[in-house]
């Protein structure tokens, strides 16, 4: 197989070019990556200059524009044809890369992701998974945030796209899908909860373990947690700000503690914030269109950016975009 | 002023009536607080017969039947006129007492208020509002659970009965209103969110700080954060789950730490633990109904029952249903 390639939008967050070209440069050392970097050849060009890239595979595609945080998604994807997002897409459709990884504006990403790569036949809309990250092992929560409107059929889909990643690219051999509600019970939910539950629970192709709740998700033996974007980016959000906020009372402790106490609890505050951090995983995966996408946090740094490669490679070696196809057919 | 009178559904919840009679005992004598503990007569007495009552103001009212956990609320509440939530609504509405407390099921709960007290004239539906506990002071959070569908002008009547609550029970002089959302922006959220937005900006009776989000809510100076019920359950479960999973991790470094740190350590997580525990709030407090009503957990002990009527007591003294009923009549 040859290497995995893949677009970075390096204009593309809070920190760009320098943290997304410094992160690039990690991950193609590290993960063994070719990568496309896209945007402002002169700014890239001076990023490199002050790395170690001799040996690496890497390359500057010219991107003359940028889509900025505060615009309109579908606007802004539509008159910028040469904005960097847009020119990352299309060195994937025309075969060049493997797959796009952008730190920009989310909004921008699915967009230019629905516009250029098209969904996967069957696919209404596509979504966004995340690992729950250090609170418990081999959990993702699906839609993290694409789309804050959905209905029962869409939730249904979520779940099997779910179950294909889990599968695939998280190596579960039979995921156990559960639906975020607000209580246990069939009857629970909003409208539009409740009838997903029935879809879900008439199923063939999935393994559907009933509702979750925010405190049995973590506790309970479910793999894949589906929800719509809004609740997921509020849960997801929720839980990095618990996290800090408890790992902050915890270290009131520090003070009164011997010595050659404080240095241990601190070390070991440190790794669980570390394995709880965001920038470990670097970037939520959109499942359902037709080619690997990968959308990280605005304010993401290096690290993030050479972890979201690392997730981007596990994705498209695992080809989950084509379990998703076969997983569509079925379902139709 | 006379003591305040609480009704306790003594039938409602897991671990009723033992623990809830436990608790009423408690709380009668710590908040020295008039107690009608309605249900059952003989399994009333029996466990009054447990505890030391003599010097309280406690007595039995009388009630034949029970709403049990897996009953439609809206059925069993119209078809169980003698249920004890039922009875213990009517004690309200006789005079008799200031307000009822239920462990029992939620949602007959909510549908004891609304038909036993009517709702709050302009409140068109009530909402349940919970204090965040101990990871930031004076954060409350409303809807927690009551509608897991709502529209725009229901989330600015929340805002508004939130803000009341806050001010009147929470000693809060000026409550900043946030409104829960996937991002700061007032684009952002969907779609009854952002028209919400909108009804929240221009009310003249709150002070609206904008959009707030899971990890935000908790380092803004927010005070009241206002959401549909089903995202506020999601949320306010999740913030349990990541506490005792983040304290769980935490507890992890004891095996290693010196002797003379193990039980500081230990006695610093136990104190954690209890500020972030549910039952130190004890019930979520039912807003926009006529009468003050309070629910707790189901699976709430006698500590929760306590601590729920002192939640009562403050509320009941602090007349803030009087307050909601002045601030629904401004903004009609």
């Amino acid at each position: 197989m040859n290497m995995v390639h893949i677009a970075v939008d390096a204009m593309g967050g809070d920190h760009a070019p320098e943290e997304i070209v410094a992160g690039a440069i990690q991950g193609a050392r590290d993960l063994n990556l070719r990568v496309s970097l896209v945007g402002d050849p002169d700014a890239i060009r001076y990023e490199l200059s002050r790395g170690q890239t001799d040996d690496l595979q890497m390359e500057i595609i010219p991107a003359c524009d940028v889509i900025h945080m505060d615009e309109s998604p579908v606007n802004a994807v539509r008159s910028k044809p040469d904005a960097s997002i847009n020119v990352a897409c299309r060195k994937v459709t025309e075969g060049h890369a493997d797959g796009v990884l952008t730190m920009g504006h989310t909004g921008a990403g699915l967009i230019a992701a629905m516009s250029n790569f098209g969904c996967i036949p069957g696919v209404e809309r596509p979504a966004a998974i995340v690992p729950l990250l250090g609170l418990r092992k081999d959990v993702y929560l699906i839609d993290a945030g694409a789309n804050t409107e959905v209905g029962p059929k869409q939730l249904l889909q979520f779940a099997c796209m779910g179950s294909a990643y889990a599968h695939y690219a998280g190596g579960i051999a039979h995921p156990r899908i559960g639906l975020l509600s607000n209580g246990s019970e069939a009857s629970k939910g909003n409208k539009v909860g409740r009838d997903a539950y029935k879809l879900l629970a008439a199923a063939k192709n999935i393994l559907f373990a009933g509702n979750v709740e925010g405190h049995t998700m973590l506790a309970s033996d479910v793999n894949v947690v589906v929800c719509d974007g809004f609740a997921g980016n509020v849960l997801f959000k929720t839980i990095e700000g618990v996290i800090a906020a408890v790992l902050a009372q915890v270290q009131d402790i520090l003070p009164q503690l011997p010595a050659g106490a404080v240095s241990l609890l601190q070390d070991h505050l440190e790794n669980i914030r570390s394995i709880n951090d965001y920038a470990r995983i670097g970037a939520a995966t959109l499942l359902g269109v037709q080619f690997p996408m990968f959308i990280g946090h605005g304010r993401s740094k290096a690290l993030a950016v050479r972890n979201g490669m690392a997730s981007a490679k596990r994705m498209i070696t695992s080809n989950v975009v084509g379990a998703i196809r076969r997983t569509m057919e079925v379902d139709e």
